[in-house]
């Protein structure tokens, strides 16, 4: 068993770095905190005597040795980057859930007959730079590399600039490493574990995203003296739309959900009638004829409200990507640390998009989850308990160390 | 008769000053590039024999002296400050066809009773900070000065702070001047009187607005894992009350408009549900009474909406005055020079507010529209004529000249 105490520990001073306004953290991605937060993790990690890679997109892998020279790592970890008002589990739990794991065999003085790498993707969240998981999708050779690093976020800086800028850019090439499997602790960031009273759950599937930008033209102009059949509203034009995607998304619950996260409005003045409305619409399902039902009738529909009222609209994806099943001897093995270990358990599918959804396309894996309160998540109150955490890290240990061998 | 090339050069050359991005300008109030606009005004007026008078809000007061030296200025002015993509004459062409009328009166070497004063207001547009038409507002006694020079910006810097910064604070108590009259010019920013060929609006009477703050709060989540019956999704919210909004204003078309131009969202990012939306609801006519009704139903419906759908809903009033009735003797005496001058003219209600509308309550006022091109203003499109300009100007020569005595 690991040591909740340390992991808990671990947990609450990483999340010393890059504070939120409300108990959670701000620590996106390519920040000065982000950079700081690596720092951190890898003193850690050679304090557990492991060495540290770090490819050209800035993954970190922290090696703790195998004893078979030819067998390929058991890749384990997740992501280290918040969001803006993000919490202190999402991400975190995984990475330092897996440092936990090397801790303890560690202590235990147990070598594993794989490698084991305790990984950090870089930019898993997607607010500064979309889309969401990015690194471990140019690791998967599902992005090419020189788009990635060209993505920009609001303020026009450029990926790769920035991952300069805070100097976490390495020599390796990313994607070069070959995986034997890959683990992802997690907290669920939904509502089901704790509702049903559950310690774990396994994932067994992820559900698809699509990110459509959508951006509405019309005609800046005063909204005192522009008389009502002359305005060309966008922002009117986003609210009917925001509309429609709720109740897309409605018609196809529990088996979907949509919403618009991002929303800019130029020149967003007071006394001016919006020119101009971006917004990002996240549609989401297990199955995949619904995301492409979703996302036709979003297209459809926001052109027919705009076409009626003089306006222009242009529709961009920015990220997505299909429904995830996850590989059964991975799954088979976190089911079986769950019962061994005497866990209450369900089998669950993943509402929010991991780097194991990624990383799933190049070598086996599978995800563990644990409850957070409320289902709370992307909000500074998220929440868990030490046994939850404790529980989690345990899982991921016991079905580390039966696919890595003893 | 003005010199209508000397007057366009004026308006030109002070364009040059806070360039915006596609032919207009961005000298939003207390920039840099609002002193620098300040710089060339005073410069333009001491050129002309003006002497400088500033008050505690920067408000700007040239002096042409008058014969009797106990007769009150006649004053004449508008506003420097432009919208984030404004246009070039919304607001400067009041101010430098005052100056025009100056120049014009030099040059023929008329020498008038009442003093004449040219006017630039601080802060009319009210994109930076709310309420629009501040500091004519604080010289009308109509809001606190201590009150006015709290207002912050987006970015939460004081309007008394950025008025220190830029040097432009003067000693001068504000609102201790007597006026004999006010005149101002600006251009229609509306469609009527282009549409039906006049070249000059008498301004009668101005609409009255409302401005109200609507906070709408509800949950940050993620957009991927919250199920939908779980959301409390703010943006979603505020979608609803743009719409009834929008409804609101068509119920009372023609004589009523509402529009929603500033909206931001928290914390706008992809995947986190709007926690919180805060946005300005723009409502006005000219019947007080329909802006009651309508600042009501505003209130009742999104109260509804937002207690429908679980989200807390809070209302700020953070601008508006009441419809405005013109002074009937100044009004003759722009009516009286319009025809004199033998250009085709029409009263007309102001769609926009205006620093007149406050002045009006302290000193007998009017207002001359000229047309734009499409009724287009707060666009940085927004055009006018060289011949429309030099009308205006023309009418309020002749106007200021009868008030002022010879
Ligand atoms: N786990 C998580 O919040 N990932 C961000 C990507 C997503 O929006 O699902
Ligand atoms: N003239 C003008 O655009 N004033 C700004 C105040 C308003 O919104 O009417």
């Amino acid at each position: 068993k690991i040591n909740g105490d340390r992991l808990w520990d671990s947990l609450m001073e990483m999340a010393r770095i890059g504070p939120g306004v409300a108990g959670g953290n701000n620590r996106q991605t390519l920040t000065d905190a982000d950079a700081e937060g690596r720092s951190l993790f890898k003193q850690w990690c050679e304090d557990a005597g492991c060495e540290m890679g770090l490819d050209t997109m800035g993954n970190m892998f922290a090696m703790r040795p195998g004893t078979d020279p030819e067998a390929l790592p058991v890749y384990v970890g997740s992501h280290l980057d918040t969001q803006p008002t993000g919490g202190k589990y999402d991400g975190v739990l995984g990475v330092l859930g897996a440092l936990e794991v090397i801790r303890t065999l560690n202590d235990l003085d147990v070598k594993t007959k794989h490698p084991i790498v305790v990984t950090n993707w870089t930019n898993e969240e997607g607010t500064r730079y979309a889309p969401a998981m990015l690194s471990s999708g140019v690791f998967a050779g599902v992005h090419a590399e020189d788009w990635a690093k060209a993505r920009v976020d609001a303020e026009g800086k450029a990926f790769g600039d920035e991952l300069k800028r805070i100097g976490w850019e390495g020599d390796e090439p990313v994607g070069a490493r070959k995986m034997h499997a890959f683990f992802e602790l997690h907290i669920e960031q939904g509502p089901i574990l704790e509702a049903e009273g559950k310690d774990i759950g396994i994932v067994t599937h992820g559900q698809g995203l699509s990110w459509t930008q959508v951006t509405i033209t019309g005609r800046d102009s005063h909204t005192g003296s522009t008389p009502m059949p002359m305005r060309k509203n966008a922002g009117l034009g986003m609210a009917r739309v925001l509309q429609l995607v709720d109740e897309i998304a409605w018609s196809h619950a529990p088996h979907a959900v949509g919403a618009a996260g991002h929303i800019d409005v130029y020149p967003n003045s007071r006394n001016v009638i919006p020119g101009k409305v971006v917004f990002t619409v996240d549609l989401r399902s297990p199955d995949l004829a619904v995301i492409e039902d979703m996302e036709a009738r979003l297209k459809t529909g926001a052109q027919a409200i705009c076409d009626e009222m003089g306006l222009e609209v242009a529709f961009e994806k920015v990220g997505g990507f299909d429904p995830v099943e996850f590989d059964a001897t991975c799954v088979g093995a976190l089911r079986a640390a769950a019962e061994r270990l005497g866990y209450s358990h369900r089998d669950i599918i993943s509402g929010a998009g991991h780097d194991a959804c990624w990383i799933n396309q190049v070598a086996p894996t599978a995800m563990v989850m644990c409850p957070c309160v409320g289902g709370l998540s992307h909000n500074e109150a998220e929440e868990i308990s030490k046994d939850w955490a404790t529980a989690g890290a345990d899982v991921l240990l016991h079905a580390v160390v039966e696919t890595a061998g003893v």
